[in-house]
């Protein structure tokens, strides 16, 4: 179906990791002019303040003790904003290409008729190697990055793939990793990885309240669990992730643990 | 080397993958207030003209018919232009961490007692995704984002590590892989992904004069040799690089061409 103009339109627009002002400055002029605005729970205040007065302002992410919205729910709801001839803006944690359901959201979309457009964001990763002080890639240690998650659609564990990523060279960002880290892990040494494959858990990347605790692969689970981070959470998991360090730069600088430092 | 506040400092600064609203605020902030501003080729006119009257500019990569600086020589520049107290913002095309020699850079500057902040951006694989209306990820399709480069420190072809590379469920985006795209290709199909796997091919990805050519992967060097891009290209391969078309919202859309239409 062609887009009907008449129908609104819906812009699809990565808040980055957090803090307002990791935002591209065209995701905050999406936001500054929304109609109506939806956001998930990983999405600060100060970036939902952003929107106009008179805007409609919906969270479909779950905080403590509240339902998620379920996808089909909040994909009519874009779609009856829309249909209102509002501007409406999906703002997701991070770039809704990488894990954020944008393939999911624009074909629901534009099935109905709506214009989607996509504002990309910078992913988790970026903000945790900027701000803990660790490249993703080197050229001697790490010629590749990639990144995952562990769970599959049923929430069952990835069983298949991880022999790919066993090399010294890979350079892993594990999303939404906080429960599975210690299977991943396990499954990695398994494959080949050395177990002394040094390793960076972050809670909040990109945040001021950022926190970074160091790891070796073979302890990742054991200190994900010492650590109980209750944010989101990327791991990171190659050589590069030695060098990291609590930032020096930030009004309130991120904490950074090591092992056996408390 | 502790940081001596008289020595200056250094920011890293991603510049995102082009036009200037693709800039994080920070970055943005970061550039207007620069003392002195070194950057690559790649960054458009745009965003070094949001640098302050005053501030010193120096190009470090090469346009056509120039040669570019030494990593060595940057090094010792950004060094030089530090200790005279000022603020060095070094801007790199798309997220400083990701094939952008962050730690490279940091390492000097730090062992010369220079403060180092890293400010994070869009990498090129996001942009093109939202540009041309795929996701990198999807629940169905694609599990991981593999980013990569396709040749060593010497400019020898990667040989190892493309067997991980081969299933259907990764989507791999090849950074700076003009040259090499083909040969690329011919070592995945080899390893044993499917001749037919969809690819992208994307030039000056997140700037209003993209273009895209889509083809499958055995077809992916012919490709590149008819598109002949002369602007940074990013080679994204995988099944949801079949949902991508030209977007619709770009004042001038980008080009989208598949194979038999001209």
């Amino acid at each position: 179906m062609l887009h009907d103009p008449a129908l609104g339109e819906v812009l699809l627009v990565g808040a980055g990791p957090g803090s307002a002002d990791l935002l591209t400055l065209r995701a905050a002029r999406a936001i500054e002019s929304a109609g109506a605005l939806l956001y998930d729970a990983l999405v600060l205040d100060e970036v939902v303040d952003l929107a106009p007065r008179g805007c409609v302002r919906i969270r479909t992410g779950k905080r403590a003790g509240e339902a998620s919205m379920k996808q089909e729910t909040i994909n009519r709801l874009m779609l009856r904003l829309a249909r209102r001839g509002l501007k409406v803006v999906r703002l997701k944690g991070g770039d809704p290409s990488v894990f954020g359901r944008s393939g999911e959201e624009r074909a629901f979309l534009e099935a109905h008729g709506v214009k989607v457009e996509i504002v990309p964001g910078v992913t988790a990763a970026s903000a945790a190697a900027a701000q803990f002080a660790f490249p993703l890639t080197h050229r001697a240690e790490s010629r590749r990055l990639v990144l995952a998650t562990a769970r599959l659609t049923d929430g069952a564990l990835q069983t298949e793939g991880w022999d790919g990523l066993v090399s010294a060279d890979t350079t892993l960002a594990l999303y939404m990793g906080r429960d599975a880290a210690g299977a991943v892990a396990e499954r990695l040494i398994a494959e080949g990885r050395s177990p002394a494959t040094p390793c960076l858990i972050v809670e909040d990347a990109g945040r001021p309240a950022a926190q970074a605790r160091a790891a070796d692969l073979e302890a990742l689970g054991a200190a994900m669990a010492d650590m109980g981070p209750s944010g989101p959470v990327v791991v990171v998991i190659g050589a590069v992730t030695a060098q990291a360090k609590a930032a020096l730069s930030y009004a309130s600088p991120p904490a950074l643990r090591r092992p056996g430092l408390k």
